[in-house]
């Protein structure tokens, strides 16, 4: 028999916080709260196999289910003294989703379940307190109503808002238990009329009722498009909690928070979260009132932090706080009642937190001996280092601020207006910088915060949906910004006297939780103290080498800040775009024959050399790996009649011959075209330019300063072995020629990349002529799937969407195709060579997931953009950590 | 101690005709000839392997081989009583190349080795004919001084015309023995002024430099290009056959000539060929005086033929014929000559033949009991029986004829005039249809003639060099049509008054020896009973079904008439360019929404239903692939404003949004844009409009004729399982839905094209919702080797001529690459379908080499163009017998 109900509490220990799989994590950790004793309403969980069973079986429960939850029911009954409906002592329970992994407000919720008109005055029995049994009544329908019944929540509010005007009042802590009581018969009168049958009463059924929307808002498009966004598998399912009822809310002795053992935004090892005293859980998370602080060191003037106003607890909590992380070796998010005085733990989960958070409390956990090394860097992920690495705004630059809200979530961006979800999608896609404005956030926004640069909210606290969300994607958001109002339909924002339209530019500052109108300058970051910590762990931990691609000083020097060990790619193209040499590379592409391309490539070779020279000085002796020219020809070609005419003068041609030679260079399909080594075959004379400009340029570095720099030549595009091999011999020649020329010969390696499925297949023979390889994934993934990425716009988001494809290739290695080409040529150039050295040099060489593929298949190293280098050296270490078993070459 | 030179005759028999590999085709076939007791002359073999270590040791002799060849040449001097450089008793040989293949005219030969000024008079006292004497030794110094030191042969006809403008006469036989010496004299002046050395006198040197000489014409650029036009490999190398010479032109008793065991124009069992009394061999071959025939049969009035001139030696032939074709049960070509009245043979190889005659030889031979059926399988070149399937002139068009010339190669062909190899080729390279003129053609116009859809020359016999080649090439040709001049200068042609330039078309009928002025209309060829016989043959051998791609009842017909068992490939976008329906085609694209999209394809379902009836109605019950559309979309954009003004008309949009929605769709790399299945997953109408028209249409046949069409419907580009999973339930939701409606039910299956990289490498996964797998090689090749088909043409040529790719890989599958990706998605297909039905309907389908290997990895049929089916018929039977053993799938 399946065990498909699991207690906790009342004396019943049958979960773990190790069976999250099985229990969802608010149940397991509930299980291990009530197992370390910490004080938790006792409930039970019907574990994800039901969920999964449930989709399988068409959408029917397990047949031996209904009995073991009426068994775990009963259990807590006897043990509470309380019985679900009855009239005197009626039990109440909530019935909450939890998945393995934290899903922020995807999961629907319903409270107080178990009211009904009889065991209303049960409640009101036991509370001493009408008003409250009956608000917490109205509180149960409307939630019921809402999530299980579907009924638009606008409903509820227009009966709230007529019994406040028949009454005269604004607020509803003004309504009594008798206006309650009229809610819920309007609210019940509404419902029915809505769904066409009545509320239900029947305490049973409404568990039922309450089970079945939990386990059906796990295929709701939002938990849908949160799972495809987390990649997170569908078929995971989610768990049910079903837990007694404690109210926050029964008066002035009760409370209800949400804190964190350390604090999220920043890692500071200090008590952190809101609470509310008299107030159900869900209105501290939803924003509705404002919170106060926990602790007093963190209040305002006129706030009241729990440390004062509730001593006892504060304490009680503090202790709560010290045994949590001493068990779970992290820092925790948890959710607290207090009823009538006493503290009830609702649930605990590792806390989301910032990078900067995360990256701190790693560290000091690690030197408070509570982890080690090897897990504190396994437990910062390394993609959201990448907002430690951006700019913050310069402090020197003038800006106007126009409103301020709470510093949600750190870093800062500039972008447009946006008010809604879909428009920040879709400018964002066409490569916009938009900033989502909204009210308050909610799942079905998330689409567009992830596209978003940064997100505004004018309500709701540091824990809203905006802040919890924003952080977790490393957005910058500033949060309640109540100064500011937005008005949807006008698409404008007012802050004071000044509107502002959709369109307009603003800028966050997410840490100081400040918004600017317009565009504010911003200025590099700087690492912390545990940043360069965790890179030190990082880097005794990895066993890849992490390159950058870099082809301007600048790159190289920022690289080499970051830790690059060399650079992984060097495009010789990019360095023909500067005005000054873009005429003569034009020349180069235009002459009709050999002796025109000579006397353009003379003019070229100083330029190149310099570039050389410059790159050499940063990097030696770390190695660079150049890649000869490599352009789709037509990015050179000549535009406009003003750049014809100056080709046309400089090759003593005349224009019309211009623009026919340059209709001849035109291609249909340049991706696939006359590019890369293809160029090198047949001009020859262009790599030999290069490598000339390589190595005169390499033996002057050497010279001047002692150091001689390591080029490795890199041969593009190679499909065919005897591409390589005549280019190859091209470059050795010339190197000769140079060392001969200067009396000083210099260490260098030609390879070739691998970024063709054929040069994949044919690796063994490749190798043969190759000193490395590196895995152009971007023209691999093209190769691989027939896909342009220039063109993939039109239908790869639409793929994305449908889930027929996981992921975006060109961001993340597809493994099961491209990665399978990598594979071959991983394994067919070692069987050639067992020492070949092989690299990434495409834009996965900065993506976690594809480092990980990187390790498995045993490369050498990683190149990425300079400022993706600590990311990757993170990475690389979680890879070796969690790969080092898995590699198969 | 390796054996370098092989003797053959005078007793010795060291070689046999299976050595080919190691003494070339002559040589062996000299040494078999004397083995069987035919009259050779003796001589010696150099054998190939001393022309590969020549140039693997740069181009030095293996040290041993001087002392060989000394021994060889001391054994025939003693069995002949001739002594080489012997004043009284000369010995003279001849030197000759000899590859493992016949490369004609491709190396070359000395004649008369061994003369001197001492030995010419030993000659003179031999032959008891002084003039004789004197013209063999100026034919030798001439012969000697073009080949082997390089003076050009103009020099020597200067002397020669100035010696007999000095005597007054026009002919070279009117010059007597002091003539011929005094023009030997001013030969060795004119190359000892030309070389800056004497004419080497000592037969040894001689000897040396001869070898040398064919040793070093291995490497000419003219036998480079052949052997790549002809997939000869570099390393195989060049024998040397030293043998004793026989003249022909020592009298009327004397005489040479070349001929064949059956025609090999027509394959005929009749006796062919063409002598001249009293000449030397070259005579025939190089065309300069006109030969006669053997047979009298053959004869036209005023001509000589052999048998009734040389009667006994015609006997004497007819019966080497008989033992020849006995011997090796093929077609042979001979080469002889009559030496004051002993008949010798000089040569036999199997004889080149057209198409027509290497069937109908095949067919003969094997009804003969020569051969079995399998033997005459083996026998034809696929490639060859494309000119038998090709038009021939329409007899009841209007011509004019302006000259005759020798029926040289069969076929007809109408093309613009060009005079020389260089232009045809460049011109042919832009897709013009050419024929090659040339007064005579030699081994540099092959490649021209290989460009030309004819050729035509004025000078020379049905062996002259451009019969032999035309008709190995199965170009049509006209051979010596005498009536014809031709000015280079001025690049015209002359007959009679008619004047043709350069440009100008003209009309070859090659079996007709033709040539008409203008385009001649032509009609499609009827099959001889031979072809019909042949094909069921091959039919009974092959394993592979035949397919055909079409989709017009044109080409449907045609493949048909062909014997195509089901059409492999009908591409729907095909029919999507008709001018009646491209409008409702273009509005489809052009829609901005689904109700656009779905109006225009409602257009469009009566004309695709059609479609397939149409073809359903013909092909029935054999299977039909249906490729859904897969488009380019840029093909079916509006062009020009009055296109452009039609869709927005139909679409009831303004122009100004059609051109920006136009430039929306423009992609920058077409091949990988928005493509096939890409384009039935996002657009899922389209695919729905053709999957009912498709079913709609295969219903109606069913009914209409009893035969129910398999329709196998294909999609088309898919690289990811889910496009398949989506798109395949489309269509069978589709099929459900007609046979629904119509109430009845036909069998289809469902497939997808492997024309992704990806697609091969996760064939497994794809398999698993695949009916069947059809290789789209022609996209296949694009991806596997990033090469644009379209662009290819910039680089790829220069690819083939440097030999950095052996062939053009749209012509022929590229084994290693794309055949590595082939072999893994068959391998990969059949691990999850053992039964997994596979083909290929890229245009590799009809390469007889492509078809070998789609039998090597276990293809369950090859699809190819109509014309191209009897070509993959008997190339799969051919395919089936050298391959049988390499199935590896």
């Amino acid at each position: 028999m399946t065990k498909w109900v699991y207690n906790f509490g009342a004396g019943r220990k049958e979960g773990r916080s190790d069976m999250k799989n099985l229990l969802g994590g608010k149940g397991a950790n509930l299980a291990e709260m009530a197992g370390i004793g910490l004080p938790v309403p006792p409930g039970f969980t019907l574990t994800t196999e039901v969920c999964t069973a449930f989709y399988q079986n068409d959408r029917k429960y397990p047949s031996d289910l209904k009995a073991q939850v009426d068994e775990a029911l009963a259990h807590i009954e006897k043990a509470e003294g309380l019985t679900f409906g009855d009239i005197h002592k009626p039990l109440l329970v909530s019935v909450r989703s939890g998945a393995r992994v934290s899903m922020p407000g995807m999961m629907d919720t319903v409270l107080n379940l178990g009211l009904n008109d009889q065991t209303v005055v049960g409640l009101a029995e036991m509370s001493g307190d009408k008003r409250f049994a009956w608000d917490s009544y109205r509180r149960f329908v409307q939630m019921y109503g809402g999530v299980v019944l579907g009924v638009d929540h606008h409903r509820f509010e227009e009966i709230i808002e007529h019994a406040k005007q028949t009454r005269g009042v604004t607020e509803d802590t003004a309504l009594t238990a008798e206006d309650w009581q009229k809610v819920v018969a309007g609210y019940k009168e509404m419902i029915a009329a809505e769904i066409g049958r009545p509320f239900p009463l029947d305490p049973q059924e409404q568990l039922w009722g309450a089970i079945g929307a939990v386990f059906g808002s796990w295929m709701t498009p939002r938990a849908i498009t949160y799972r495809r966004l987390n990649d997170i598998p569908g078929d995971w399912g989610t768990a049910v909690n079903v837990q007694v009822m404690v109210f926050g809310n029964m008066g002035d002795d009760c409370a209800t928070g949400v804190c964190f053992t350390r604090d999220p935004a920043t890692g500071e090892n200090m008590f952190y979260g809101e609470y509310l005293v008299n107030a159900q859980g869900e209105d501290v998370v939803a924003g509705i009132r404002t919170p106060q602080p926990m602790a007093n060191q963190r209040s305002k003037p006129g706030e009241q932090p729990m440390e004062t106003a509730l001593p006892r607890i504060y304490g009680e909590l503090m202790q709560v706080r010290a045994t949590l992380e001493r068990h779970y070796k992290d820092m925790q998010d948890m959710e607290f009642t207090v009823q009538r005085g006493k503290l009830y733990m609702l649930q605990t989960r590792n806390g989301k937190r910032t990078a900067a958070a995360s990256l701190r409390i790693a560290v000091e956990m690690a030197s408070e001996g509570l982890i080690d090394h090897k897990e504190a860097v396994l437990r910062v992920n390394p993609s959201s280092l990448d907002q430690l690495l951006h700019p913050t705004l310069d402090p020197k630059a003038k800006r106007t601020l126009i409103a301020k809200g709470l510093p949600a979530s750190p870093g800062a961006a500039s972008g447009a207006v946006v008010l809604n979800a879909d428009e920040a999608e879709s400018r964002a896609g066409k490569g916009e910088a938009v900033i989502l404005v909204r009210i308050e956030t909610s799942p079905e926004d998330i689409h567009g915060m992830h596209a978003a640069k940064g997100i505004l909210t004018t309500r709701g606290g540091m824990t809203s949906h905006a802040a919890v969300v924003a952080r977790g994607m490393g957005r910058p958001c500033v949060a309640g910004a109540g100064g500011i109002s937005v008005d949807y339909a006008a698409q404008t924002l007012t802050a004071g006297k000044l509107v502002l339209h959709a369109g307009d530019i603003i800028t966050l500052d997410g840490a100081a939780g400040e918004v600017f109108s317009g565009l504010v300058p911003m200025v590099e970051p700087t690492m912390s103290g545990e940043f360069a910590t965790l890179m030190k762990w990082a880097d005794d931990i990895r066993r890849m080498k992490v390159r950058a691609n870099a082809e301007t000083p600048l790159d190289a020097d920022t690289a080499r800040k970051f830790g690059a060990e060399g650079i992984g790619l060097c495009r010789t193209e990019h360095m023909f775009f500067d005005p000054k040499r873009i005429s003569a590379v034009r020349q180069m592409i235009m002459a009709p024959d050999e002796a025109g391309r000579r006397t353009a490539l003379a003019k070229l070779l100083p330029f190149q050399r310099q570039d050389f020279i410059d790159l050499f000085r940063i990097m030696s002796p770390l190695p660079i790996t150049i890649r000869l020219l490599d352009p789709p020809l037509h990015e050179f070609l000549p535009h406009g009649e003003a750049e014809l005419a100056d080709v046309a003068k400089n090759l003593g041609a005349d224009v019309a011959a211009m623009r026919r030679r340059a209709a001849e260079l035109a291609e249909a399909n340049p991706m696939l075209g006359h590019r890369g080594c293809r160029l090198g075959v047949t001009y020859p004379e262009i790599y030999e330019m290069q490598a000339r400009a390589i190595f005169e340029g390499a033996v002057a570095v050497a010279r001047e300063t002692g150091l001689a720099p390591v080029p490795e030549v890199m041969i593009p595009l190679v499909g065919l072995k005897k591409e390589l091999d005549m280019t190859r011999a091209q470059v050795e020649r010339i190197a000769k020629a140079v060392f001969a020329e200067t009396g000083t010969t210099i260490e260098y390696t030609i390879g070739t990349m691998i970024e063709l499925p054929r040069a994949a297949l044919i690796a063994d023979s490749i190798a043969e002529a190759a000193d490395f390889f590196s895995f152009g994934t971007n023209d691999l993934t093209q190769t691989c799937f027939g896909l342009s990425r220039d063109d993939a716009g039109k239908f790869l988001p639409t793929y994305v969407e449908l889930g027929i494809l996981p992921k975006d290739p060109f961001i993340s290695i597809d493994v099961e195709g491209v990665g399978a080409l990598m594979r071959i040529a991983a394994e067919k150039g070692r069987k050639t060579k067992p020492h070949l050295k092989l690299g990434i040099c495409g834009e996965h060489g900065g993506d976690p997931a594809s480092i990980a593929f990187c390790e498995e298949i045993g490369l050498d190293y990683v190149s990425c953009s300079p400022y993706r280098v600590p990311v990757a050296r993170l990475a690389a270490a979680q890879a070796a950590l969690h790969g080092g078993g898995d590699r198969t070459v």
